[in-house]
């Protein structure tokens, strides 16, 4: 009886730390804000605070950063579902690669979650694998809309010499019959991604194109000219780019 | 000794309950992703769904809105830092009203934090009353930029009808030494928010003010032309405006 006794204390003792430990949340959450804010454009070109990996791993892991993504997907879809392509091919929805087409969260798993300041040889070795997989809600959505005569383009920061993989990355996560890949050449280096992308959009409304939304995790994706009258901006936790 | 017996298993089966309600949180939150993608912009014109007003009193309530809002506005003070305002008084900040100086968090309180539809009669109440209280990070800015040769206009979706309780509610929180208010003038009530805003800015520009920066805590405050070369989009949980 004694032992069963001792046994039942310990049991208390121990459900009633995990209890105070549990119900012990900070009122508010620096990391939360910092998140909240960078999302919001407020803060710009950081790199993720130490003390903040955790609330990232937490975010993502939990499901809220798919969730968040999701419902940006959905909203876009409502926006398209407005305008009804025409047969010649020429609507265009324009979409960046990473953290929009393709997730690279198996290398930022690896990497503390945007906490290190970024490596271009562990990078380029990741994209070259080519093995990035698909956000699911945007590869539904651009199955969806391929089927509607919609058009797609991809531009992204990556650089040309990796066209290769990149299209073989799209191709083997099911991102098939796009119109064109625009990656950086060498001479646009020096260019803000904000120039880059929208030169290229620019260009491709020059060669006939009616670009109608554009999609990115990054403000710079779709910020400036030719990016149709809305542009959805998806979730990204771990990294900015101007 | 059966008495302790018992009593410490009620414990333990207690504790146990509770411990497990605790930690069942939902992997991820629905809410959450609709204040996410209507901050972001992603979703617009919406009402908040009734079943997120706890969501909502939560972020509130826990004082995460207002960590939120004193990052964006250290955000915006780091900025405005890297300007020096000349002494001409012509260097301009432009300040939206609500959710941006002055807080409707009573009133919205006693109106389910934006799950019910716009109702004119006790807005115009609440507005009347001049009761509203300042947000304390902008009104911390405001007081210290204020104080090195910064001016600064406000530009509400308010009418003109409520100019005289407009500033009085500005003057007493503490709000004093403005160049302008603009307020909605009947012609002017067809305009969306986004144009209405833009050509008062526009004007102000004409007139001379070199605009370097505008807050508001709708995208439509300081969306469009004149707008300075960055701007701040500070948390609003509760609405949207066009």
């Amino acid at each position: 009886m004694a032992t069963i006794g001792i046994i039942l204390f310990t049991l208390v003792v121990t459900l009633a730390v995990m209890l105070g430990k549990c119900q012990k949340k900070p009122l508010s959450n620096a990391c939360a804000s910092f998140a909240f804010n960078t999302e919001m454009n407020n803060l710009q070109g950081y790199l993720l605070p130490q003390e903040c990996e955790g609330y990232v791993a937490g975010y993502v892991n939990s499901g809220q950063y798919h969730s968040d993504f999701a419902v940006a997907i959905e909203a876009a879809r409502t926006y398209l579902n407005t305008i009804e392509a025409d047969q010649d091919g020429k609507d265009l929805i324009v979409l960046d690669i990473d953290e929009t087409a393709l997730s690279n969260m198996p290398y930022y798993v690896d990497h503390h979650y945007g906490v290190e300041t970024f490596n271009g040889e562990t990078w380029n070795a990741w994209v070259n694998n080519a093995s990035a997989p698909a956000l699911d809600a945007m590869l539904s959505l651009y199955t969806d809309f391929r089927a509607q005569n919609w058009s797609f383009a991809f531009i992204t920061g990556r650089s040309k010499s990796q066209y290769n993989k990149t299209a073989q990355n799209l191709y083997d996560t099911g991102y098939t019959g796009w119109k064109t890949l625009v990656l950086r050449l060498p001479d646009e280096e020096n260019l803000t991604a904000d120039e880059y992308k929208s030169k290229h959009r620019k260009r491709l409304e020059e060669e006939g194109y009616r670009i109608k939304s554009c999609l990115g995790d990054q403000w710079s994706d779709c910020s400036g000219e030719s990016a149709g009258k809305r542009t959805f901006k998806l979730p990204n936790p771990m990294y900015y780019i101007y």
